[in-house]
């Protein structure tokens, strides 16, 4: 930690400074320059309440020089973390595909979709049973139901499932049927939310927030390392930005970004970011290129008649011409696919 | 609901869009341009799939003509919503202020926060027992022990208590102790918790996400209401820019805009909009001067010691002095403090 | 200037950085952490590049620790800059109103917006001969035929006269009608039309950019003084943002901000930030209750068949109501109006 | 032009609205519903002002159909538009590199960084000689003794050569030296330097300004064709958004997006964008996948002695390993290199 001293600071401000440091056990190391000095903090600062020197007479500012994420650093942990569910890894060499319809709509849809996807090459089939809607007057998702569709879905065609958990009432009941917990961009910064999947050994794959920063959607993932759940698959969605011709801001940047802090895996979902079926296949292979570990794809079998996200879902057919396409660009980063 | 059709759209196209709007049992008007076709839809909009037209053939766009929010509308309820707890009323001619500490840490600290809040005048005392942290290391809240120290708070000094409520499981205990409940901006979009809290019969007040738009806000209020609690205050706490200098920033435009949209009571943070002491006298004034209806500032006896939020915490003795100075801005715009 | 060492830093890497730092005749101050090494540097760094220090290895980041500008700051000039043009003061004890219409458009317009925001009370006369924008099919403005008019409203009404200039070619030309120079918020970082409107003896308007951060408009402040003028006077008119329902955010807290690092005159355009009149009264009220020392207003008598801006100008009977309104506000935060 | 009524609207309000566009020579078709009356307008819309529709009783928001860009827009204009310079085709099947120094410093430096990017096949060389910078202190580049070395280069090297313009004063200077103009992102709303780089018959690169949408990105193109000037080369530089660990974001959306709406050549500045060495590689690979036709890459054989933008410039060996790199990717999405 670094304390900035004020212009106006004077000789007693930063004795005040030092001593308060010093009473917490920790050591301070002086920089005086002409106009302002500045003040080294070296021990375990998490000891300090940052407030405490904030407020202090002719304390300017603090500077954090600490990643405030531990378990999730590539400091602490150099190597790639690879997550393997029922034998399908990621994170690791080959790029993962998750694909599926936005919503749990009726199993007829649902398996007509799972088949078609897994024979496109997709080794993980996504599919909401609660829906984090905007209105509470729309389609608010099947609930249980649902989940018994999508357990079968794993059954009968041995695709890994994964859905989406809004509730801290439903985690228990969503990781009984499911092989990975998704927690929504909505609920990035649902703390209990992130407890609660924190205690289930199942995988979770946690979108950002879309205002979030870098740091504190690791800080999310922190949230879920400490209590103990370490299978944390990081998917970016997009930001929030002026520009109203996109639903999201697809910031390609954040892809290695993370992986330069984080050994989690990380994964691009597209179809946020885009909001438009026509820039899926643009932002899946940028996304790879850019050294993402896989891809959630929305694909519906008639995106026309989807309960929602329809805009944005590929059809069974594009989805499996985007699979021939991305194979290429994989292969063009030393990625197999 | 308007349907814009794309300059490269032929005569089939829009036969196409009427018959799927007419076979829902709407009316379709159509203006035909030399260059694009406008079909306009009108009937229960709400019926049709924004996602069945957005992907025909010749479709450039939909462009909603009705706000998605009712309940919260001054549309349908054109006078000035007022919302009494015991004798305090928020969104009439006086302004209302909540002040407290940030997070409950005390009973002594507390009480003697309580005492000089309200002997400055607050009518509000607000105080969090469950704290939404960034970091899991960091200080997480006192719980029910904190909510009963509320109760007390209340008891003894006849201040109405409010507080904030995160998971869907603790809104009846936290209804049990307080008198008015908050929802927090990181869970605007918490949708399990909106419909928790609008089966309860206490107000709610409820914070902007910080990349929230109007709109959404609207919506997360709509939320509550469907469920029947009609007794929604929105705060405003400013919204995520690019600007580094502020925790947030604080558009006093969305105080006139959001009287102009709904009849609910607004108030403003200015504590965590500023995220600074040093501007919340500033910030304070302009809100009253903007219109808000009252607000919600964290006033703390000792900041440099408060577990969280201390920079951005007033003392007890600055509190007082804001009170003081506000009295006139209120006046300058006809409201009573 | 603090270098922040990375985790992987080793002591050659440390030693290095210090070689650089004592070569180019400064002094190193070092506070080692467990984790990190932190490198103060003292003496004149602007001799320094970062990019020499930001590439070496070992270093993660650079942090800055004195403010960029000089001139502009209130660092080095504590006390308020009051400008005054003709008898007309800017940044003292009295709010200052500059209104008029957003462009020239004839003679007799001009006259009759002019004679009535005089008779309301505004002090500078606003309105522009060159308009830029977005649309090249888009009016333009008069040029020099306006800047006469602009004149000839001075000497029969006695207003001061204020106009915007958008190229360098045109500032002597500009400065030869007009009392203050506008730069709009498009060319806040026109690098050469800032040193060219330095070069001018004249007052000079500077709008901060729609993305600009505080320190940037600080830092074109001092783009302008630092060729010899002084007498800027800063005007904010609100940022972009996400939110689609107004023009541009106006963040509030700008003013308190840009006050405490400036010594500078702050005044705020309430109707490029609101973008509707109807928004225009609640801005400027916030305005001067957050402490600006003028307001910036578009004011047409038939804004209706104004050129450009019609929606967000005031007729001159709704201005004259918003200058009664204010004097209330401007009192009570001690201001006379 | 859709003129959306509000809810208050009566039969009178809906009429005024009518004959004023009938007055105007256009047709107004009109949806009614429950609710709400939508006016169709039909005809030459340009004719009309909006702020004369926006303050008339009872309307509540006008909605614009067509693109305010003509000569830009793909609408007109269904195929690439490829330009040429000197044998160097950009917008073609092939991708077209641009690499070299931020500033120009000295012809030495000059000299060598061009010799080894034009070995490592980047087909143009960039660098300034009129260097925006944020500071007055900073470099502000050589001016014309930087244009003559650039001039030098191109007869030596018989690279194709373009640099920077911020001055409308210096355009036709510029153009004597160079083979393409380029326009800054702070530039890219300063109309009068757009419509100057308008009337040369030299390619103009433009850069988006970090908060400007694609649609004003497409009108600043505008401007530079209709003033005659058809070879606009639009190069995406990334957004400012709230993220702080980068330097822009790099939203990859914008290249399908651009594509999809105009003719014009799109390429990427990969530097400016990540501000980060580190980070050019992954973002370079991306813009290629998502569809861009070219680079235009910060490359400094000594980065550490870089005058400007150190940090984000590749030393030359590795921009000779981005372009090798690249080469698969470019064959991944059928493009030659």
């Amino acid at each position: 930690m670094i304390i900035v001293m004020g212009k106006e600071a004077d000789a007693n401000n930063v004795k005040a400074v030092i001593e308060k440091i010093k009473s917490a056990g920790l050591k301070a190391f002086i920089s005086e320059g002409e106009f302002v000095t500045i003040i080294g903090v070296v021990g375990d600062v998490t000891k300090l309440k940052k407030g405490e020197f904030e407020r202090m007479d002719g304390v300017d500012r603090i500077v954090a020089v600490m990643k405030p994420y531990k378990q999730a650093s590539r400091d602490f942990h150099p190597k790639n973390s690879v997550i393997e569910v029922d034998g399908v890894k990621i994170g690791g060499e080959k790029i993962t595909i998750a694909a599926g319809p936005c919503a749990i709509e009726s199993e007829e849809f649902l398996f007509s979709i799972a088949e078609s996807v897994k024979k496109s090459g997709a080794e993980i089939f996504r599919a909401s049973a609660y829906k984090p809607r905007s209105s509470p007057y729309d389609f608010q998702g099947m609930g249980e139901k649902g989940l018994k569709m999508l357990k079968k879905v794993k059954e009968e065609t041995g695709l890994v499932v994964e859905t989406e958990v809004m509730d801290t009432r439903n985690v228990e009941l969503v990781a009984k049927y499911v092989d990975i917990l998704r927690v929504g961009a909505r609920n990035m910064q649902n703390f209990d939310l992130l407890k609660e999947v924190g205690k289930v050994s199942k995988p979770v794959i946690l979108k950002n927030g879309i205002s979030a920063t870098i740091s504190e959607f690791l800080m999310a993932a922190e949230y879920i390392m400490s209590e103990g759940n370490h299978e944390v698959i990081l998917c970016y969605r997009g930001i929030r930005t002026h520009e109203p011709a996109v639903r999201n801001s697809m910031d390609i940047l954040a892809i290695p970004l993370l992986k330069a802090n984080t050994h989690l895996p990380v994964i691009v979902d597209p179809s946020h970011a885009a909001g438009n079926f026509r820039f899926i296949e643009a932002t899946s292979r940028a996304a790879i290129a850019a050294g993402a570990d896989g891809l959630l794809v929305e694909v519906h079998c008639n995106p026309e008649k989807a309960m929602c996200d329809g805009k944005q879902s590929l059809t069974t057919q594009k989805f499996d011409s985007l699979m021939k396409n991305l194979k290429a660009v994989a292969a063009a980063v030393d990625r197999k696919m």
